[in-house]
């Protein structure tokens, strides 16, 4: 049986603000990716998401950031390396506490905004990532986009990798997504996206922005929650998966123990 | 033979900045509290400053903080008890992933500042500090004043405390410390430190600001890390303590793996 | 004929948050208390407001804070005197700044959350915002509750003084609010909170919780901008006053160039 | 006769930390670059420091930088630019407003670290700034590199510019500096930090990397200040350029009142 995880950003508020209807979200996805404090969260914010997750059989992964608050983590930063290893360190380790008061660890390191691009290609910042994530945790997965240079150096190291799928991103004929303000590279339309998400998961394939088909693998699908309408649109993803017999489950198999990185 | 640990304040730069001279300080001490970001500390000097404490065989501390790093932890806030916890969890798991890295863990748990000095009254944050504590290691020590209602609430739950005296402060004959700002408060001739100290140690008892002698119960001895001529006072200290027959080392007993938390 | 100026709290989100629906409440109020920074607000959003408020007429506000994002400026912090003068001036010139742009000024001074409440009482602070707000310049009102320290010492140095009463808040016989947390303290029907503020006008008296009489003196009345339906909330108040013949119209007269702080 | 302005970053202190010895260097530049809060500096140092310089006649610049107080504003970030020139904004009003505290303004921008390296070439955000200083004042002058990208905009808007040259630095035949890390790119004897200068000033000219001799248009003199020896370095520059019969004098000219940005 086919079997597919979706995940999503959750715990991205701070203080007094929040973002994401989390309560919702953590019904519907199976993996959550927990702001840890450098782009959004602070730790009531991590410690309840981190519960109620647990709560639910949702796993949580490190949602580690550059520390730019202001800008959410979505402008590129020109860190040292050595730096950003420690940084990324110190979120996983900070939102690892969390997770153990409730008898579970984090499950899986997912970078988040601007870090996540930079480290398709940027491999200074991307062996950074894996050195953290491995020095901290050498079973703990790493999720990134299929071909990038952070999952090249995890898979080189040794380091488990998940590779992801946006559910309504658009795709160029290379597999590739198509780059954010050019036509196609956001699909709007709820039933589009299931539709979408099915054939991938069920195929291995996307129609790309030229109508082409395109290959993509993918152990995990993302879906943006802070989107108006994202609990909606999640929920009909579900159903459409549902229908057409795709199991969805955490990409880390809790049953055996074992992290299962690559369902296959 | 009677004993002694010594603990003072390390990795309090931040980014560009730097206070005291970790290097020296940390082959005078035999604890070293590390501030975990929130008062000071970045996640680069967190790494640096506990690899080379686990090197020296220096225990490592958590040094948790309000977060005000604009006041250096140094001003009161009336912070929720809830959010209180929440931060300082935040804190000591950080740091201990830090520890964790070099095969080591936070040894015990030391507020800084305007929260230790809150905690001595204030009834919820002190309860606060004890349940974050308690949550993420049972056994893990807290540091703070005799008497205090942080090492109270520690003890009536059966977390282990650690009675911390400060080297260079004046006592009343109540057994509290010379109220900052007044005359005595503070020890300023490093002689005179020193032999405050030796006596401390080896009598239990410190001559107070009227003349009297008072009871002082001592497991650690606080040493203000970031005065001029920290580095050469401490190194006076451990002189007169070693002619003393005095040993000094850390509270937490690494040899046997127990923490002994009161040497007596 | 009677006249009133209402106030709210705007531009209080930061970077990727947001909180109220500035936009509607600009068509709403006559006085924008905006966020400086410290507790809420970042540059683009203060320019934003600051431009909008001035295309509609609305008079803007400094709404300064304790250095305290992560706690919406809510808590009270034992701040320096002298430094609390630095921080408020600071805020303030900042946004004066954008007021400049637009040929505009910041017309007044109020302090934000835990800060106002702390300068009812705290005299040391409340002379810092006072000393603070003179320096900058002697003749900017400063916004606070009738009998306060800041208004009291604001009035003995000469400093403008604007007198505010808050919409949804009760009052006791004294004239002091009921506490948030006690019976009564917050007022949620619309249509009682448009009543109160038509008596409080009209007749300079609101209904106790107690049901007796209380005299109450207010320059500005202050609706609360980020509770869920604070819009339809003002909309109606607006109605309510225009109905019983009240002018609505900032305590800030700028037609006659001078600052009108009691309508009397 | 020949002049010449000397400047230095003063003020790069956060609360507890400070870094260069501010007092001194007052009395050896003419200009100060005063950190506004988003690399370093707070309230009351910027107060400090303004207050410091207008006693001593020494200008005052703004030094706005990247929001990155834990990078100390020496990384890159990818910012918006139309967000960029709010913050720039933000930081310029708020310094300006301890200057006029003490009845000066401040008199010229000079960016900061990352920011100023990259509005060499970095189009969009060497207009932000440009455009921020212009929106706040259209007299101020933009300091910065000859032939950077922000002088160049700065220049066709008609707002002034003051060309800079580091006392320090190597220059490459072309005349830009010699990259950091690469041989040459600091120079570190203080005789030859002098020579360099007095020649600079006094022919236009410096020896490159390559010894060939390398025209450098300076209207100021940049000096470090948080290098060891920075005060000395500084006082044997000054009695070097007095000996060479350079007048070390502000480019902002107070007695008339004028800015004149060129001395030529």
């Amino acid at each position: 049986m086919t079997r597919i995880d979706l995940n999503a950003d959750l715990g991205e508020g701070f203080g007094r603000w929040t973002l994401a209807d989390d309560e919702a979200l953590l019904g519907l996805v199976t993996s959550a990716n927990v702001a840890c404090g450098f782009h959004a969260g602070d730790a009531t914010t991590m410690r309840a998401v981190t519960r109620d997750a647990a709560a639910r059989g949702v796993r949580v992964g490190a949602h580690v950031s550059y520390r730019d608050r202001a800008g959410f983590g979505r402008r590129f930063m020109d860190v040292d390396p050595g730096e950003l290893a420690d940084e990324v360190l110190y979120q996983l380790a900070a939102l690892d506490g969390f997770a153990r008061l409730v008898g579970d660890r984090v499950r899986y390191v997912k970078p988040h905004g601007a870090l996540y691009n930079a480290i398709v290609h940027h491999e200074a910042q991307a062996r950074a990532v894996v050195d953290a994530v491995r020095a901290y945790d050498p079973t703990l997965p790493v999720v990134g986009l299929p071909g990038s240079a952070v999952l090249r150096f995890a898979d080189a190291a040794g380091q488990p990798t998940v590779r992801e799928a946006f559910a309504d991103r658009g795709y160029l004929p290379s597999g590739e997504l198509v780059p954010r303000g050019r036509p196609g590279a956001v699909v709007h339309d709820g039933d589009e996206v299931a539709r979408r998400v099915v054939r991938l998961v069920t195929t291995g394939t996307v129609e790309a922005a030229d109508g082409s088909s395109v290959r993509v693998q993918a152990d995990s699908v993302c879906v943006h929650s802070d989107t108006p309408g994202a609990v909606g649109l999640l929920g009909a993803l579900r159903t459409a998966l549902q229908e057409a017999g795709v199991e969805v489950r955490p990409f880390v198999d809790a049953a055996t123990g074992a992290r299962e990185v690559r369902p296959s």
